[in-house]
């Protein structure tokens, strides 16, 4: 079932109009609509090192312990993601290879308010990192007392990141896209945001490269008739309580099991904190597919491409191979997401909305870039120079043949 | 210097329109755009394998065998590309990992009249078929007689591509996006294309995948005082020939190869059958860096971030680290760009306008998807379970704590 729609005309008239002020007036308009949208006059943008220091001393000490060893397990996954150039040598003089670099600098985008997780500080800073990306640059919407988030800075500075600037909204997407006096442009943005963030991020995405542009969140659990249906209840909930257009779906073999899945449901829901929110979401995109076999349920899941899967059941690794698509993969009743969401290491920033079709969790690939080598010995080009000649020609682009008959006239 | 402008208004408004109706109407919309826009009524949108024949029958031999040969080039280079799956045990009972996955069906623009290309075929049709792509389809515009050009047949042919539709522009991409009757939608759409294609790309983007919106085309030669000019030159013009928009840069230490370089650019160009669109593209975006040292050369170029790059250097291998942004990198006198376009392997869709900077050649990579993989053991999820529900509440978000909570109740 299609979530929200694809019409934005009014946002996108209005963030050109950001994008096009920031462009033109640089910090001044960076500093009007911070005052028009997060309600507070800034004297300077850049987060101060007392303001970091004053988080870390906010921070309960168990907390920043809890996001150390959530960053060494995040450093860890993503080490395994780092790529080599590589070169190859073939005939008597020819050598290709693919040079990889890292991209040199990187803007991170953290929402404000309730929406500020330093989960997502983590799981946006850290792959950059170990890509070898030397300048990471956050930007963040102050409060109304100028202030950003103190988990947020705590976040950033356990993870390396000390150049933060408080800005937010589509103004902070054109300043980092296109610089201000302040905030130098960077090379590639990320991380989530509201709408108008998504709509500035696909506007200024060539100009600066930027990761998908990410939808509602959704969970699908695949679960066989011998599961825990409290499990299954309480993941199911979790997703939900992201967000009203949060989808959370079962799909199962057993009609007992969906039966009882959705009294767990109406009983955890009472308890949850969230619950208006998770009860919007089970209401309106939570559903039940009971299905004949589990190979009919792995092909419901790979046409809904989920961002997270869970398989709860006997032998997940054994059906791994089924699955097609989905951005992350949970396998058997102790791996809930919540696990990834936090702390196990994979990233938690996953293609939504059917997009696992075709993209990628993020990861310390989407930070490095690639180039291709070539070298030929005059030799071995003059062994293939008339091809090379005749096929230029066939493609009517004569001066591409000259290149290659002038160094052998 | 900046080519072209970023103002595309009624330029979208135009593809919105495009898009809109083939949604709505589908076949209709993309066979009553064909006789506007192509001049010709069809019956039937998709190329016959009698079409292919034919095709195939009129390409000169030695052509179609050159063909064969770029083809093997091609895709060798491109399994290197080829990604695995991997796997990792940690601690007692935690299995982390990387599941790979090439996308199931990929759309490639071929444009039509003397911008068709072969050898765009084989670069943006092999490296799917090295990811293990199941289903590739080509949109190609056709001519006055409802054929698609011969030699992209036959290079579809050579390639393994059969599924093919005579249907270019605006359409074509809403037709690969959201699907028709007659073509069904696809997870990614690739292949250059002039502005309309460019901005309707642009606008499915997410709905499906796209590769880089490429720009004009460019090279920088960095090129030492011991170096021919007269192949500096030849290389030079081969990138001028492109469009009047392309640019070909020489950065060089030595003011007397500045100088002889301009006067075999003169005596070259006269000769040379795109003499206007080269004349053109030399004049308004040529250029002729004199630097210091060849270490300014290289942040010269790591600047502009070239599509192509040669290194008409002595030792181009000792000079390579100190490229950082660039396309594709051609070492030595005997490796023209050129050789990269049509045979060596490499692939020739490359990252214009200064992207070489976040962004990476067309690859096998862009055809394979990651899925991330998490399992814990029973044990394992217990000796995390308090830190990943402190995390949970510390974002508000108790469904999650509850999720791990529910498991050890």
């Amino acid at each position: 079932m299609a979530r929200g729609d694809d019409s934005f005309e009014e946002i996108d008239i209005a963030v050109k109009a950001i994008i096009a002020n920031v462009r033109q007036n640089g910090d001044e308009a960076l500093l009007a609509y911070t005052k028009t949208f997060d309600g507070v006059s800034l004297a300077s943008l850049k987060v101060s090192e007392e303001e970091i220091t004053e988080a870390l001393e906010t921070i309960e000490p168990s907390f920043l312990t809890i996001l150390k060893n959530a960053k060494d397990n995040i450093r860890e996954f993503h080490q395994h993601q780092l790529e080599k150039s590589w070169f190859v040598k073939k005939g008597n003089g020819i050598i290709l290879g693919q040079k990889i670099t890292p991209l040199k600098r990187v803007g991170v985008y953290v929402p404000g308010g309730k929406a500020a997780y330093p989960s997502t500080v983590l799981m946006d800073v850290i792959p950059a990192i170990v890509a070898g990306v030397e300048e990471i640059v956050i930007v963040s919407p102050p409060n109304k007392e100028g202030k950003v988030n103190p988990a947020v800075l705590a976040a950033a500075s356990i993870a390396g990141v000390t150049e933060i600037y408080k800005v937010g909204g589509a103004q902070s997407i054109a300043a980092l896209a296109y610089g201000t006096k302040s905030i130098r442009p960077v090379d590639k943005i990320v991380g989530p945001g509201n709408i108008y963030v998504a709509r500035a991020k696909k506007y200024v995405f060539g100009t600066v490269d930027i990761d998908m542009i990410a939808g509602p969140s959704e969970v699908c659990i695949i679960a066989d008739g011998t599961q825990n249906p409290a499990y299954v209840a309480a993941d199911l909930l979790s997703q939900a309580e992201h967000d009203e257009m949060a989808a959370s779906i079962l799909v199962t073999d057993s009609e007992q099991l969906a039966l009882d899945v959705q009294v767990e449901v109406e009983k955890q829901l009472k308890v949850l904190e969230r619950n208006k929110i998770t009860r919007a979401s089970i209401e309106n995109f939570g559903h039940i597919f009971v299905v004949d076999t589990l190979d009919d349920a792995f092909e419901v899941v790979n046409e809904i491409a989920p961002e997270h899967l869970e398989l709860l059941l006997d032998n997940p690794f054994d059906q791994l191979p089924k699955v097609r698509n989905a951005g992350a993969i949970f396998l058997g009743a102790y791996s809930p997401e919540p696990l990834g969401d936090y702390f196990a290491g994979p990233n938690h920033t996953l293609p939504t909305s059917g997009t696992a079709k075709f993209s990628s969790p993020l990861g310390t690939y989407d930070f490095l870039k690639r180039s291709s080598v070539i070298y030929y010995s005059e030799q071995e080009l003059k062994n293939v120079k008339d091809q090379i000649i005749q096929f230029a020609n066939e493609e009517g682009l004569t001066a591409h043949a000259n290149s290659i008959r002038v160094r052998f006239e």
